[in-house]
């Protein structure tokens, strides 16, 4: 059996549940490299994937017997079977944030136990990466990088931001395994919107643009935002942008294992509102499987930043109607510091356009 | 207020409940036209749409009077503000196949009523098409047949899946809203797989080509699935090919209103296993602002088609690791029969390459 599934075995029984049933596709994959439709149910002896005929085929033959699991058709489940997988256990966990309220009935009726809510055990699980997933994400963060380079030559005056967004989608499709998320290129006035959406303005001299991209790589995240300058830099942005990249670099200095997460977001959001911007959002959030997943950097709950997360550092200054410049990185928590993942240049970047 | 939510209205009270919180963002938009995170909630009085700062200012300025919303920003909404926006209301219905357990139990303590299932309420009243939905699906299959007669020129010899698959949703993001999915293009034997994903498979001379397709217009799907053979049609394929259409042409033939689904599925089914081919997925399934909604064809459970449903008509033959072949239209059911959105030529089309 794999660490990552012996680790939640031993996890789920320090709470005195005999079993779990895992529902997110994306925790399934992370615990078993399973990528098809189904059902994994970790029950006293056995660990199973339910699944329909479409994948029982292509399942198995990825799986060796070291993985000890166990694959089923549903089909060839009785009810009996199933309310027998569970038997002997009293307490099963469950997905409470991710099964909804029906699958939920469904599962109480089909399984007889007590389904106990577990809190994201999964997730939690998935926010300190092995050193493989590094090796994902450090490629994903690479690919971004050489994306952004080659953005610099192909974006011309005339061009419309969703020609841009297009060209961004189809490097990653080229180049990696798509993206991670719908980039953001939010040019002039546009880019003061935290989640603009890619319109048919077209770029012009003078301009400013934002671009927030990522790419998936044997399925984990990049992301990454840098800001372009069309032919010359605007007397305007030259102040926040000094404020974000400083804002930026004081966070990135700031992060290593043991230290406050609350804090350091609270430090950000103190020095952004001392110059005069209201932070709009986090400072960051974990990335990994999941472009957004834990830790989320949050002013209110207070844990601590631990070696091996992998979480994105990106403060925006705003100003309603006029500009927004954010500059995000994606970085490797460390014992004594970050590796920043995304290497590409921070200091204000002016294109020919 | 507009007809649809006056509907809705009327519905909940006829099943004794006094309100409803409407959480799928998709039926938010078809009940409201609000296309922003939040949440409605349907009270004796009033309808209210909760939403967070970001959205406040977009959704009003898209409202009028006339449409007798009120949106709230979350964070003025106290606890007390919470538990009042129910008063008088006992039964309250929530929408049990889209909420998470971990949501349900939020509402439950927020809200301070019973919670009642309403088996898809809203999605059943999206079942049936009103005149400015069916222009819309119309129009996206219109821009499906261009796209599909686009790629007759398009596909060459030496391309891959891949590349075919790119050109397709970079025509959906020039000339309509994007994709409604990931497009299907399944080469030679990859066919055989109903949900292949487009790969690295250079196309050869003599090749069967699948290709499963669909875009967005003004928040509506279209799906369409047609073949393409390149240089010639192989002979092996000339006889399911016309099992599949007259398939197609015969359960097109069937369906109008009133007409049971079961019966349609049973017979495009029956026609299939008689011809020596086992059925791998339903005949068809709803199109309108979500690509696959209801009504399901299902072999099990009794329904009439209506006026003013969006349907497809979707049979196929494959076997296995040899080929593949499905024919599929979107077509909207009328009174006395079909109305086929998507006109594509059904013939075996032969294309240079």
């Amino acid at each position: 059996m794999n660490v990552k599934l012996k680790w939640l075995r031993d996890r789920i029984r320090t709470q005195d549940l005999q079993g779990m049933i895992v529902s997110n596709p994306v925790n399934i994959k992370y615990l078993t490299g399973i990528d098809a439709e189904g059902i994994l149910l970790i029950t006293l002896k056995e660990n199973i994937f339910v699944t329909d005929s479409r994948y029982v085929e292509a399942v198995n033959s990825n799986l060796t017997i070291e993985d000890e699991i166990v694959v089923y058709d549903q089909k060839n489940l009785s009810k009996d079977d199933e309310a027998n997988i569970f038997m002997f256990c009293e307490n099963v966990g469950f997905e409470e944030y991710y099964v909804t309220y029906h699958d939920y009935t469904k599962m109480l009726q089909k399984f007889r136990v007590n389904l106990m809510e577990t809190e994201k055990i999964v997730e939690s699980q998935r926010v300190v990466k092995d050193e493989k997933e590094i090796q994902y994400i450090e490629k994903a963060c690479e690919i971004t990088d050489k994306c952004f380079e080659y953005l610099q030559d192909f974006i011309k005056i005339g061009m419309t931001e969703k020609e841009v967004a297009s060209e961004i989608e189809n490097y990653y499709r080229k180049n990696a395994d798509g993206v991670s998320f719908e980039p953001i290129v939010a040019t002039g006035h546009y880019s003061s919107m935290p989640h603009a959406i890619p319109g048919n303005r077209k770029i012009k001299n003078g301009d400013i643009i934002l671009i927030d991209m990522g790419c998936k790589y044997k399925g984990y995240c990049s992301d990454m935002t840098r800001m372009l300058f069309v032919g010359y830099m605007e007397e305007e942005y030259e102040k926040p942008y000094q404020i974000c990249l400083n804002n930026n670099k004081a966070a990135e200095d700031e992060i290593k294992d043991g230290r406050n997460i609350k804090q350091v977001a609270l430090n950000s959001n103190n020095d952004l509102k001392q110059n005069g911007y209201m932070p709009l959002h986090s400072l960051g959030h974990g990335v990994g499987m999941d472009i957004h997943e834990e830790p989320i950097y949050n002013t209110n709950i207070d844990q601590a930043f631990k070696e091996g997360m992998v979480v994105t550092v990106e403060p925006g200054v705003y100003r309603p109607n006029q500009y927004g410049i954010r500059i995000e990185d994606t970085v490797l928590v460390e014992k004594e510091g970050v590796r920043v993942l995304t290497k590409s240049p921070k200091e204000p970047i002016i294109i020919k356009g």
